[in-house]
């Protein structure tokens, strides 16, 4: 015995090897397929639209399926309607729930489509009603409640695959692939674009931040591009925060005399007295407006008005107290300053990259800069097909930047 | 104006490097040093002594080097008495702490040293009186409360540096450094051989994981150690648990098809069911025992009575409910494995491995594997200077491991 | 002005996003496209075919491009008659002349195909004929002489990308990527697997090497491999021989002392002294005889009469009398080894994978293992198409290879 | 039965951890030793003095233990007179021949000590009598002939190691490790400094490079510095120079589409089409001259009368006509140019930056910059101890050197 379902895709589908991807995954999820129409793009920019009928053993075979087609912008010719179904149990979605893309989605409830308020991967879809008024929110497993209406399978969801034309848009370089092979001025600019362009259209700029910025010397040039006002909201961890805040009280980061270009080996002691430190105060706010903060990339930020978000991780000494020290509390925190974002740039973190990738909405642009290639590799491996990497020297990078963006930067 | 103290060190000096970062030290915290007097040690094994007297701006500065001195060994002369000053907020020391190292360490007090029960880098020591009953343990910042007797300042307090006889112990091959030109079947009976000493002496065996063990397809070999009871305790985060459960319940695991050696990009969506699987189960042990999760690690560590602790981050899906959100006490959980752990093995992970290397005495012999030449460095940059690092990969190495410790494994 | 022509290709075209990779080159050699006729494959085994008119500015433009688009298997329709063109130089080829892929190529003279007798990429077409006789062969830039026949333009050049029925072949697993994070195990049987199907169709197996083989101790394996017929050619630098001959005469590798798994650091002396050794006896071989040398790889592939081509490079101490000083000599030395090469392994170094990869038909199954993904990945960007990665530790994937196909060995 | 030797050493002995490797040197030759006498500095810069006994089991293993020593620059208290020993066969040393260092030498003839002309590593020492006058120069194994005279075992040799005051010199900020978490606007100024230096000085700035250097986009940046003055002969392979032939040809390189900033897969027919282009004209400078050539790197070096060595390798395709193809004259070819080099840069290549470590003289200072981190260990390892490493990006690396070198370049 076996199911059906037909399905439709229209986009640059041999361009992009997209097709491929699709009937890879009916294969890899023990399905089977025959492609009824394919029409094809004449010319170089028309675009094409295949129909297909894929088949699996049984009906949740199909649906999860048919979930998993959908993060290549595969939806149902015939979507039907949701079906929705009460969560049982607080932090645990019903069984045979729709799992997330991080995709623009439409859900179609009693024949209305309703946009998906959030897009975020990995979550349930959640029905709110209110009245008359239905609002379908993305919401991650933890944060389920008991009697929640979540909706299961994958009839009456719709979701969008942003179209790239290639050569087109500004991140069109960096496609195909990861590089440390690149010429970097050229992306220097074109991620200043980026930034520019988000700011001009009235959204904000989202920094992730690992403890190389500071190490690399370029706390200087992220102060100047924070007063600049291109740095609007920084996820980072306790390092990044303890290390720019040990810069500043002691003239040191974690084995770095930043003066002399100097290495200092461990030094660890002048890190662990920042910290007590900054707990005396009670904040790093607090330190700031005491005056024993005076420097650095924390203190511009709260000079500045700019928000951050400090998430811990199992490895933090201290921690300092703005940290939020529970993971889930710190996603949410996290998830909370998303809104109005418009350009996104990591550096220097996989761990937060990671974190900030799971929770983005695949239509903000997004630049990851690291000095080790996996880190973007598995950024884009983990869903963040929008993400555009650069392997470079983070520190170098970051002059460069401020230079390109901050005018007086380049001439001090 | 300036102070000084005389301090002396003993052991392999000049072989051992150690004597040039002593005095390296004192250079990059701003002082100055005489040699008193040095007894050289003639013959390869003779040990050696060193008298030096070092000089600082101001007390502040000493103390301050002299604790720092105590990493490298170095003790006073003239030990003097320990001070003890009252913490007057909660989670924040004194001015002027003593920052811990992780090396035997004693203070003295009213004339008479005491052994500090559990040494921990980057920590106050607290004393605790009960009666005439003294203790003085290591107290992590977060955890120290108002009212509680912290000791300040380096006076009487003396570290030990374990002396490694060069040639003669059992990791004496990976003392000079890291690298992945080392003939791989030497290293791996030497860890062998690291784990059967310490069972034979009592002692516990900790395990360090991330989920490449289980995407090198070296969970069975992993099972077969637990079986054979070369696995104690487990610390991981959600990745390695979820994806070993992913395993069991639908024979992949991120990216993974095990039993063909078949890439399936992404996937997520099976890691996120499991993931809601065992929440609704409430727990691993739960899952185990109403036989819905009837393979892999988490499986075997729960039928064999064996500990584990997994600690959440900021990039988790889910999570899985046994892991603690919150980092710092998923600290204190890691802290109460501790105790009588004979061996310490770190595998495919650089968040828990540094966290580890965090908490664990320099006494504990520790092996670092990971195809990651830089895991390993970072763990020694942090001041683990007993971790012995393996660059390799991780899964032919647990497989030879396995074949190793459980002769029975090797024949299947 | 500009100039068509009409091409058309045939396969698993969206399978393979082979199709993208098309449109791509035309678009990057700034020529334009449109698609005539797209038949596709309805169910996964079927296979598709295109026909595409493509456009470039000029007859140069053209010929360029269609170039390009053979090395996709992506032939002109009308095919035509090859043009050929006398070389005026040595070592330079006539303007437009045509540049080869390494698949397999028929080239039409006189209204008949004639099968090109060793494909080889970025080489020309000769055309030699003996009276009647026509014999088509590829021949590098270095070689051509004055006066050869040399074919220009793309008329009358056929290539034929091999179908690789995806899912069926022994290296399926490889196909998407190079990974660290794959069951090693089952990879370790499939190569082991492909060099028993090579030695069962009577060809030979080759194999490209690095120094990393010696410095992770499998020399002994490698032996072992070697006297089981396992290796029938050897293709490596002055390094990996000097270290195994060192390893032979010392005990010592550069760097390391095999029998203890210690570290000597540098230790460069016994490695010149090594070579001092053998260029005083005139040859490896009669080092072997005269019983100066008596053990390591090169004596085992001395005492059963397999072949080696050793080729220096600018870093070469000594070197070794059989090597090949000039590179281009030593290119032709590899080259003279190829014919009944059924299957090639690389193991540990960039330098000489490429150089083979650069001279190996594509008809011919290649895995390349290494510490290093950049390894793999270049190799793949060079052009070897059917290069599979295997990101591993040498030492023990050569151990676990030896245990699979020499049961002995794993006895031992 | 055994055998001794006094030596001694003097410098800042404990401070640089060199006595430490110094007996361990000792053992791993299998000696033992005793320390006779230790005169220790008393304050921070005062040197030290070690006499040892060192003890082997006969004359010629304590002959090679004394000449392992002679790297750290330990001399025997009584060096004696040379031994001479005359060669037999052409490119074979005497057995027991002096292996050298690339230390400062001298060796003692009819008690008279001669200064060795052109320190190098890994040769023999040749004695050229011409009448009265003595001349001795190192000579490389292959360019030895029968009849030279040999100095053999290690009396009547002292070398001279440079001692370093820490803190001091430029590029003290580099001494300890390898980093990519270093200020790199220092590392930038320091090596700008260091080239100033030398040009001070009246020497040469010898640059080896690597194909990245293209590819990054930094050709206009190092075109900027051969006009500037700051590349007097540049070392590199086939690679380099066929990539900036070829991107000053069509615009592109390996991969590269420079102006736009966008990858093009292999493109590698671009590539061979500028071999044979250049081979056509005879040489680069016959391409310059003849207007063929008229932009790029090379064409910069020809036009300012600057020298270049082009080494080939295994992997070439082409070569460019003036690519050395045999390794031992293309080594003999870079000798030639060593001569007043004051200052060496090298970026992105393993390949000749080992090659020119090889036969560099320690006393020369050596930056390496490369993404790569193994590369620059890798230069360390082989005995370039003077080899300082910065780990960054190389194509901003040089765009920062160029706008500090070159006012001009920074404001265009």
């Amino acid at each position: 015995m076996s199911i059906s379902e037909t399905v439709e895709v229209t986009g640059h589908l041999m361009d992009s090897g997209i097709l491929g991807r699709i009937l890879e995954d009916v294969r890899e999820y023990g399905g089977d397929y025959v492609i009824d129409k394919f029409d094809v793009g004449h010319r170089a920019h028309d675009s094409s639209r295949a129909t297909i009928t894929v088949t699996a053993d049984d009906d949740e075979a199909l649906q999860r399926l048919l979930m998993r087609l959908q993060t290549r912008g595969v939806n149902q010719v015939d979507p039907g309607e949701a079906a929705v179904t009460t969560a049982e149990l607080d932090g645990v979605f019903p069984d045979g729930f729709y799992s997330t893309t991080n995709l623009p989605t439409k859900v179609r409830l009693d024949g209305r489509w309703y946009d998906v308020v959030n897009p975020e991967m990995d979550c349930g879809l959640v029905v709110e009603t209110d009245g008359d008024a239905v609002r379908i929110v993305t919401l991650p497993m933890s944060d389920v409640e008991a009697g929640m209406s979540v909706v299961t399978g994958a009839s009456g969801v719709r979701v969008q695959v942003p179209q790239v034309a290639k050569g087109d848009e500004a991140f069109g370089f960096m496609e195909s692939d990861v590089s440390s092979e690149k010429p970097q001025a050229v992306l220097v600019r074109q991620v200043a674009e980026g930034m520019r362009e988000a700011r001009a259209a009235g959204k904000k700029v989202l920094w992730v931040g690992g403890p190389g910025v500071v190490h690399t010397g370029a706390a200087p040039a992220m102060v100047a591009m924070v007063r600049a006002g291109f740095v609007d909201v920084l996820f980072a961890g306790n390092a990044l925060a303890t290390h720019d805040i040990e810069a500043a009280l002691y003239g040191t980061s974690l084995g770095v005399d930043l003066a002399m270009g100097r290495g200092v080996e461990h030094g660890h002691e002048h890190h662990i007295r920042a910290l007590n430190t900054i707990r005396k105060e009670g904040s790093i706010r607090a330190a700031v407006e005491n005056g024993v903060l005076e420097g650095g990339i924390m203190h511009a930020l709260v000079t500045h008005d700019k928000r951050f978000v400090l998430v811990g991780s199992v490895r933090d000494d201290g921690p300092l107290p703005d940290v939020h020290t529970d993971v889930i509390e710190g996603q949410r925190a996290m998830r909370a300053e998303l809104a109005d974002v418009g350009f996104c740039l990591m550096v220097a973190t996989m761990l937060h990259s990671v974190a900030t990738g799971n929770i983005l909405p695949a239509s903000i642009p997004l630049v990851c800069v690291d000095i080790n290639p996996a880190t973007v590799t598995k950024l884009s491996d983990r869903g963040s097909s929008q993400a555009r990497g650069i392997v470079t020297d983070v520190g170098l990078f970051l002059e460069q930047l401020a230079g390109e963006l901050v005018p007086e930067y380049r001439r001090a």
